[in-house]
């Protein structure tokens, strides 16, 4: 593995699409800052990625304030310059409207927009100066789509796709290449197992088309850093084709 | 006029829209609860109203705040049934992204897109046991489209059409009508007259057709109150003829 | 009924949408001209509206042919100046893309969109020099989605729908209002509830509030009709409010 | 060079995008099939791949004509399994509504929608059986938005892309990719610089980040033949980093 003088964050480094985030920018030699709200359950994370020879760093984040986020970044890009910035906090609730509380609806958009709006621009700030970047979010079908029983997940995914359009329209002639990842499925992950059996009994899983593997999500991104200048995509859906859309 | 037993609730009864549309239910024999955030600036509409044989109520309200928004429309649905609840509160504003502080973010949000999400809740928890009525709010050009500069309003505005995409797939079947007005243009208030002088120059005003009447907004409102139940739009687009598209 | 020196052009003045939208605008004073393949079968349509007091003329019409469009439109306008057109051809076909033969793609295309071009386009012929009128296309569901086994119809209906755009955008700022009103429903025909029938079973036609009654589409027409031109919809979904979407 | 035992079939193979999606696909090592108009323009391109060691087909190809579509597949599948189809024909005009005669808009429609549908539909109809392939088809901004002046254009393009999303929709869950590119850019080709220098002046082409090269076209189409089939992107929209969106 060749190593480059670039980090990329990852905010939102979970068990499934950040870890595999990080494994995957790993290693094509990036230096890893993973982020998540509990730093230590990111342990297993670096011991794997080290083992395989490369570079990673993991912080305990909370992703809805300033200063951290402000930190973390920093701290990404005085090791090496900040080449990708990845926002990848997710918080799905269902709730029909009357069961809707106050708290869910505000916490769900501190967690999947509100700290999106703060990554990117503070992502923005490090890039800027040095005339270039990649900030990517990650959303899903809600993004697009206010079904019934997300007014909360909704609301707060269509609200970091406008902060990722604003950014890009503004960015994008500064050459700091902005996308919004758009995943219409159930990604495949012990959480979305368990819910999938619940609700649809135990043939549920029988079908392997129908959830798509993290690591699909990581090379998507993959392929969004590696677009040239001359042929960005501002939002790349995926989903497997197996999936009814 | 014949007066109907039946009320209105505009929240954000302001100079220009919020004023009409209360103009406009009034006139259609409506009572009307009429909420702004400084409620003495009221007086001269509630003195027009009246005079012209109308029932108006005017309330100092802060929509940001859940117990304010729940008793201002339970009083409204004391006085007689609440049969149309109106959300009109906006936020304009337009920063580079570096420049859009926290404090902006999160104050937009919750007056745009928060206040939004509690006064259609609490609509609804007053017209689901009645079996019917009417939740409508009011978008702008930014609730489809993040233009560079308006990371923090098309947020609020995209998470508010969420929120009444969800709300109009729940509640629909319970025959609620929830839709979303959608104003492509600039509404002809004394506020985007100077704007539009300062950034374009004298002659900036001199073709009347890019500016909307706030009565226009009002009659739309009125146009989609009246649909049937059978041919119910969940959003409509209004621009005026001479507005580029 | 007050007579206005106007006449309504409906192309596709079929027994259900077509003939309603022709009840309600001579309801309205206005002169109709009604076409459809087959002037024969508007014998009755045109003896109701005649015995109701109003001004309908019925004729044979292939609106595939530009001459006849440009007759019919011109005959229309000769008898008093033509203020809206609507075109309200359909051919809702749904076969495997197999199955698709190029005589069936040619020919849907040809009828719903093709003919929407002709019909749009002639009638801003004549409309244009008097500066103004009222240019009206129906839609549907597979004008925003082409769903599998609709590859012949939604083309057609898509292609419908970008000619309505260009037109709405190029003459808009000329004072001619175009719209395009999407049916988002089964609309309620014989034709449709044997459909329903045969695929849903017997119970398929319980719920009165899955389908459309072709009023409401009449109504939804004189709605965007009676816009003011400082706030016109170019576009306009409805659906029932137990429709799922 | 590792020849693969697959060809890719390219319906539109113009000087420009065209000819860099056969140079890209076979320096991969494919077995290239390139049908245009004038067969014999394609001797330069036939030249330079076979020197770099690819392996090429030129055909002279109405795309208009059923039976030619379906020989020159035929004969690409003869040669090795036909596992990509590319439609890459094009038609762009802009005329005002009144000037757009019924022979454009039906020629504009029969090059670039009729004949993307009897291209995809008899790619199908070979890969079917195997189980397995890909269908990819060229947009442009037109293919989202009816510009004025674009009746034409516009029309072909949606109803492109509508066929493009029914055989997504249909095919997808049988192993097949579908997918739509849109390409939201002037690209860069000698008559789209002519374009340029004429309506904008001399300066027109000092901005090089404003015109998308052709490879960059190339490029993408390989990203979305490469997506492994537990995310693929249906429509992926590109465009250089200078461009206003």
């Amino acid at each position: 593995m060749q190593k480059r003088n670039a980090t990329v964050a990852v905010i939102g480094a979970g068990d499934y699409i950040g870890a595999e985030i990080a494994r995957k920018f790993a290693s094509e030699g990036f230096a890893v800052f993973a982020g998540r709200r509990n730093g230590e359950k990111l342990a297993p994370l670096i011991e794997e990625v080290q083992a395989a020879g490369g570079t990673i760093f993991g912080r305990s984040l909370d992703a809805r304030k300033e200063e951290e986020i402000a930190a973390f970044l920093a701290d990404a890009d005085r090791h090496a310059p900040l080449e990708v910035c990845i926002f990848n906090v997710g918080a799905n609730v269902n709730f029909p409207i009357l069961e809707t509380t106050d708290r869910v609806f505000r916490k769900v958009w501190e967690m999947a927009c509100w700290a999106g709006f703060l990554a990117g621009r503070e992502a923005a700030r490090l890039m800027l100066p040095r005339g270039g970047g990649n900030i990517f979010f990650t959303g899903a079908t809600a993004s697009l789509r206010g079904g019934s029983g997300f007014a909360a997940f909704a609301s707060a995914k269509f609200g970091l796709r406008a902060v990722a359009q604003a950014m890009a329209r503004e960015l994008g002639p500064k050459n700091i290449h902005v996308a919004h990842l758009i995943i219409d499925s159930g990604v495949d992950t012990e959480w979305v197992r368990q819910r999938r059996l619940e609700a649809l009994g135990p043939d549920a899983l029988d079908n392997p088309d129908l959830l798509m593997p993290p690591s699909a999500v990581a090379d998507s991104y993959w392929q969004l850093y590696r677009q040239p200048k001359s042929a960005w995509t501002f939002e790349m859906e995926i989903r497997p084709f197996g999936e009814k859309w």
